[in-house]
């Protein structure tokens, strides 16, 4: 038996970043897919407090959140590339980012939105928060030059925002509109570029066309 | 120039848990009072993103985000004793508390609730809220016969908790009922009696009336 199982369903951002966390540090593991609407009974078992996917069980243990969850698996699997900065200042940054993204990138408002104006309005909010994003990108990685914001490799910030790219292309189809616009945010255009590339993400994010799919037969 | 500042305002909960941290770590630290309704200078130049307390100051650079706050104290001055558990996985369950904490503890709520039954139904959502941490403290504390949820010393999650005890008296005075509720979470009755005695507490928690003095001038 696997001794590190995922409860999710892969077109949860939140679940690939527990995924991306996963293959950064080269952990084989057995993935629970959940169906959408439903709960396991595994599932309300191991997250009886929210009932939401990622779960980590890890030993039989489960581990809740996936920013968490990241937190876990960078303190756990110390062998593998480090995910948080070693600096507890950094860490103390990232954190405070990754709460950030958290709190602004809410896409489900951007659905439930009940017109145009007020879906635009949802829209503005995620733009304003990769401008704020950008202006940290510039500051922290050699005035936007490096490749990460965790420096050479991808960290918890670069998870915890790329998570959501497979989502910004489905939202710019269907509402046609930019959500990563290069006139705004240039140097995050170039960062999910290379995010989206590393082998890491590359299957841990559903190709959109299979995001637009999923959308349009349970989100719409 | 004092190395360790604090930007905060007593009455705050969240300036109290980083109060509770620096006091546990035996750290000497300059208190830089914010005026209620007014943001100064320093405030809005070291948190531009929230614009909120407490942000401490270290070395000249900022911190945000009070559960953040105490992760740095605790991952920078390790000789004194430890606030978060030294095992990964308890850490992960101590981070999940103090999140859910943050996410359900909205006083905020009950503070703004338009009448007499939103008002009941913003409590019932902080007891129910007390209801679970009470099973987490009797499943993390030896039965229920432990001192804190760190174990024997205050940790993470009762300082996470523990920093809204002096408002959770005042809500019960101002509205004449129970929010720690002996016949409902007996254990953490007892245990909010051992938290506030604790020396690192006394200093950091104003008096209930105190704060019910604030809460007349400010809040009604």
């Amino acid at each position: 038996m696997a001794s590190v199982k995922l409860i999710g369903a892969s077109p949860s951002p939140f679940v690939n970043r527990v995924q991306i966390a996963l293959n950064l540090k080269s952990i084989d593991y057995e993935f629970l897919e959940e169906t959408f609407g439903a709960k396991s009974e595994l599932l309300l078992k191991s997250n009886p407090v929210h009932k939401k996917i990622p779960v980590l069980i890890h030993n039989e243990k489960p581990i809740c959140e996936s920013l968490i969850i990241i937190q876990y698996i960078d303190e756990l699997w110390m062998s593998g590339p480090s995910i948080l900065p070693s600096d507890p200042y950094d860490r103390a940054i990232a954190r405070f980012w990754g709460a950030y993204i958290d709190d602004k990138c809410s896409l489900a408002e951007i659905r439930k939105a009940g017109g145009e104006e007020e879906r635009l309005a949802a829209v503005d909010k995620v733009v304003a928060m990769l401008v704020l994003l950008e202006e940290y990108f510039i500051n922290c990685s050699s005035e936007g030059n490096g490749n990460f914001f965790g420096g050479d490799n991808i960290g918890y910030v670069d998870i915890a925002l790329g998570c959501f790219l497979g989502w910004f292309k489905v939202m710019e189809k269907m509402l046609n509109l930019k959500v990563l616009d290069i006139t705004k945010t240039p140097c995050l255009v170039k960062w999910a570029e290379r995010f989206c590339s590393d082998d890491a993400v590359k299957n841990a994010i559903p190709e959109t066309e299979q995001l637009l799919e999923f959308a349009k037969i349970h989100l719409m």
